[in-house]
């Protein structure tokens, strides 16, 4: 649930004066989201998101979230736009925390994926691609290859006898991932999070996407492997090769891959399938005394990692 | 935090298809409220609230409920108005539990009380109670005075030995609200739980009032000593009497309180206080394990309690 900090109207209407969107009408805290605390909030003027930043958010990444929306957005993206205030700023401060007005978007995220999300997904992901290509800000992927083992190392499996096992299996893979890691794929702006709760839809089309504070500068087809995990595996743990298919031919009806980006898709989906293996057993792991927000199982992810160790190469993505 | 069932995207489009509202644009989970799940649904029509009625709610109860919204709203009162479904009916079910769709109000609490709010509350209040007068159904106040003795009962205050005061200071004031509790004022429908996040205001102007769960047929002026004990104490404890002198005033230029209505006031808001006291003490003395909401300070209604205890009568209100 996703209201840390809470605020007045008094404090609200103050705040909103330093813009030119109108008066507050009303306002509530949304319970979707882990990071944050959020607030739609209607003026006289149509309806926003203010968003509160809290402590897992680094304060010198806001002004590279904030301008990347600022751009996508004017290149004819969907996604929130960050409002300025009057002093031309967008990246204002409310409550003590850096906080951001942002345009509100219509749609819903699809709790029960069917194919044609994943067809309208690809073509959507390959414009943001595209519409991030002269963005000039820059952004390193903290949680890239490089993070990897020092995150593997302060889960510290091998201090629990239960996870030797997982321990051995991971170090291996971490160290075929490290030496195979493609080093010379186009790269820019990839959204690393395009998960289904990030993405909405009005009927089966990509109507916004959300959430860009895990975006940084990394291999553009990191994203789509991303995707591959986060959209085409079904609950009991298939891998739905027609949501693949139609995922990766309508992103490239927009943006061509390349023999070699359509060649490191397996390394890539390993590589992703680690990276949120690693992240949730972290959190399962320390999980805070009392939390209110229940951690993600990270297993999930150890099976869709031996999904694509197993893989004979791309084609098992549906390629056509 | 109020979302305690989850819906989906299509459970919720089928659940629209049973009404004339157009089609669903987005959806978010409203943070706010402790007893039901709330939800801020966009359609193509327009924005509305949609609440599965958790298990803290008779579902016995909810035709008058929504009856009473309705017969209110036709009475020219700014409150939720029930929409219903094709079929003609306002309660019907999403995921097992009992679900309405009311239009939403635009308008935000007052975190921090401002006599013009007060003034605008006594008009508005008085309003409701002349709105709600040939309204027909019926519904007996569960938490009036005959609740108070067992309610104390349950808290069992005896068996704590810390308690043992508090528990004969109640027992006293309980024999006094019992013997002295006025049978003879006018009745009707009351809201019983207009708190100040009940109440949405449009700069100083009340632009609707929500929250109908405890409504029910009793003594009017009930009502008003409700408000007297939430709205005009300070956070330091101290009555404010100008904002009691502004809120009855202006519910007297709507509604004309007769001389015994007035003179009933001190022992309405000693009752009033004794029921909050009360909830609370049984909440703050059942705390399920782990639960998310905090419960509310019980002391503040002990405080409130020994206020309208020693007032001289109801001109300690302000009256003029």
């Amino acid at each position: 649930m996703a209201v840390y900090t809470h605020i007045t109207d008094d404090d609200l209407s103050a705040f909103l004066e330093e813009y030119d969107i109108g008066e507050l009408t009303s306002f509530s805290g949304i319970a979707e989201g882990v990071e944050n605390s959020n607030f739609l909030v209607r003026t006289t003027t149509g309806t926003y998101i203010l968003t509160l930043y809290e402590k897992r958010v680094d304060p010198n990444d806001l002004p590279f979230f904030l301008g990347l929306m600022g751009h996508l957005s004017a290149g004819g993206m969907s996604c929130p736009t960050p409002v300025s205030a009057r002093d031309g700023k967008a990246l204002k401060e409310l409550n003590d925390r850096p906080a951001a007005i942002v345009t509100f978007l219509e749609g819903v995220w699809p709790r029960r994926i069917q194919p044609g999300h994943c067809r309208s997904l690809g073509g959507a992901m390959a414009a943001m691609h595209l519409a991030g290509e002269n963005f000039e800000m820059r952004r390193v992927n903290a949680l890239s290859v490089e993070s990897w083992r020092p995150l593997l190392s302060s889960c510290g499996l091998p201090g629990h006898e239960i996870y030797h096992a997982l321990y051995n299996e991971l170090n291996v893979e971490l160290g075929r991932l490290e030496s195979d890691w493609p080093t010379d794929l186009p790269s820019g702006v990839i959204h690393a999070d395009m998960f289904p709760d990030n993405v909405f839809f009005l009927n089966e089309d990509v109507s916004g996407i959300i959430d860009f504070y895990f975006a940084c500068t990394d291999i553009l087809a990191y994203d789509l492997a991303i995707c591959l995990n986060a959209w085409c595996f079904e609950n009991d743990g298939s891998f739905n090769v027609t949501k693949a298919r139609l995922m990766i031919s309508s992103y490239q009806k927009v943006r061509r891959l390349s023999p070699e980006e359509l060649a490191a898709l397996p390394i890539l989906a390993r590589g992703s399938a680690m990276r949120f293996l690693l992240t949730r057993l972290y959190d399962w792991l320390n999980q805070p005394e009392g939390a209110l927000v229940k951690p993600k199982d990270p297993m999930e992810y150890l099976r869709k990692l031996r999904f694509h160790q197993k893989v004979s190469g791309p084609n098992a993505y549906g390629l056509e």
